[in-house]
């Protein structure tokens, strides 16, 4: 199935109506659990998510495409419930999500975000700490009063989320300037779990509102961690040889900040040539050149970095899309389901399985 | 009842031999709760707690008396719980406040708690801000799980307590250089939610947990809440007059960051011409001298902020004790909770009133 064609035109064009028309649907709803918390706190909230600017004036608009939440309401339709019994789970999950990056944006010490200066660059340190801490709060707070089934409660779904994906940060922590001779996949793994435990948690949420068995949660859970794996590995890549223009962040900023991305970590087990090299450079410390950086992401490539990471990635969303169809939930939402997860990979530019491993594509998605 | 006497000797022993048993009680299941996150956390929270030294050698030791962990104690007894019943709580409550003590510290930039570096300024902002995010995760993974009464889940009313901290610790940043002519008791009131909603939380959540009535919980959590209010008062007024050897921190550090605290805002508004000068002083901006800070001070108090500021921190905890009275729970178990109350405040070695509107000290809280 991996015959590495891209979505086609029209299947794309329908995952970008489902993610429309699942935003519309919970927009109003994280509007007002953000214009709940203290005004400070909402102000720096709302400018995160880019609907005002730092002095509160509206742009009128949403920054992103809140994936997570129509990872949640397409969740809930493969068990046959509707976008209204999602919407909570939905909400919850963006507050976490942007809970997250505003702290992780302080920690990585990150000062763009889509094009624009970061919370923590813009209000300072503690300010967009706290307005995490807010965001967080909320959502457990609106997971609490969840239901969901007896044996997978959504509102616990979540909980755990959270534990996961502070794990996996973590672990991604201890990935910046770790010693080249001893860090291996297992490692990075680790680390993956901060994205794939949100996507985790997104799926699980909306199909535990949706009273789906607790198998069926499972195994549409260990989808959503695949793509979270194969989106992570992406991620790494795009880091590297990702257009800055494109992903409104600076050129070569794994590599900038000596952090053991996937590429990398697969360049340094080679055996190759290139591959130490490679060690011996990343091995010597100091701030390095712009010269410097492009002669790593060189030598990352020719040791195979590059085309290992591609194809991890493209593994790991095969399987994906394979496990989506083990859920034993409806195929045709199944079907939009797999379509947006290739989607997800498709937005870093890169070439994606064609649809396979469940029925094939029918434009569903409602 | 405001007499001005303090604590006898015999009743603060008994105090302390309280808090000493509900620490031994619950730091084991603090441990535990705390040996369960990301090892990279774990260890940042255990520096944080004075358990071990940045590199993790043990340090033998558990800094601070564990005041959270008593308060949610003595309230399921004042219920006729026992401590195992409490115990989920009081950890919980523990691990609320070093999550907000983790995250406060970087806010405030405090570089000094109990006279050692706090753990940003050891660990980094972001590895701190982490392990902050993982005890409140911790926190309340711990309280989905608990029981409490149907009218007031303990679970929802230690996640509603974090808002609730949240809040306060968002107005608190606002009191910052505030405009002298502007800021008034509401906005210092506001602000004292960082601290009374989280020891409201304790008595709450110890109380739901011993299936106490709904009206009791209540007025439980109001006279916590009171006692939040004495103590934050009384904080201010340690934070411009304390000891620095005493409290290990700074001399003069809420004037110093320019903080509209309780006895700099009576000053202002006391109407008086050293009020006035104060105002003066205060509106022009810029770093301040020792010599400028001690003038400060002492406007203030000549103005008679710090007289109205003791005054104030006494009417709350007369009302504290006073509400502990209508709980409708067992009189000996408040009145261990209500030398308890005067205990925290006598801490920042100020005169509390003596003993009287519950039943008279007993020696007993067991």
């Amino acid at each position: 199935m991996s015959d590495g064609t891209v979505l086609s035109d029209t299947a794309a064009d329908v995952v970008k109506e489902t993610l429309a028309e699942c935003r519309a649907a919970t927009l109003p709803a994280l509007r007002d659990a953000v214009g709940e918390l203290h005004p400070r706190l909402a102000r720096i909230s709302a400018y995160h998510l880019g609907w005002c600017e730092p002095d509160g004036r509206p742009t009128g608009v949403h920054a992103g495409k809140m994936l997570r939440a129509a990872l949640a309401v397409l969740a809930a339709r493969a068990f046959g419930a509707g976008t209204r019994t999602a919407v909570p789970g939905a909400v919850a999950t963006e507050l976490v999500h942007n809970f997250s990056l505003l702290h992780d944006d302080l920690m990585d010490a990150d000062e763009l975000r889509r094009g624009r200066p970061t919370a923590w660059v813009v209000f300072g340190a503690g300010p967009a700490v706290l307005a995490g801490d807010a965001l967080l709060s909320k959502a457990l707070r609106m997971t609490a009063e969840m239901k969901g089934t007896p044996e997978q409660p959504a509102g616990r779904t979540l909980t755990e989320a959270v534990s996961t994906i502070i794990r996996g940060q973590a672990a991604d922590l201890g990935l910046d300037g770790f010693p080249v001779d001893r860090v291996g996949a297992d490692d990075y793994l680790a680390a993956c779990a901060k994205t794939s435990g949100l996507l985790g948690g997104c799926v699980a949420v909306g199909a535990s509102l949706a009273d789906a068995p607790a198998a069926g949660v499972r195994t549409l859970q260990a989808a959503a961690w695949d793509l979270g794996v194969a989106w992570q590995v992406a991620d790494d890549v795009e880091s590297i040889w990702g257009d800055p223009a494109a992903s409104g962040k600076p050129a070569f900023g794994d590599l900038r900040r000596d952090k053991r991305t996937y590429p990398v970590i697969a360049a340094l087990r080679s055996g190759t040539a290139a591959g130490s090299r490679l060690a011996g450079r990343l091995s010597s410390s100091g701030a390095r050149g712009e010269d410097e950086l492009a002669e790593l992401a060189r030598l990352v490539d020719e040791a195979g970095g590059r085309a290992e990471a591609e194809r991890t990635a493209r593994e790991h969303l095969d399987r994906a899309v394979h496990l989506l169809g083990k859920t034993g939930g409806d195929p045709v939402a199944l079907d939009g389901l797999a379509a947006l997860f290739r989607h997800v990979l498709d937005r870093h530019g890169r070439r994606t399985p064609a649809p396979a491993a469940t029925p094939a594509m029918r434009g569903a998605a409602r």
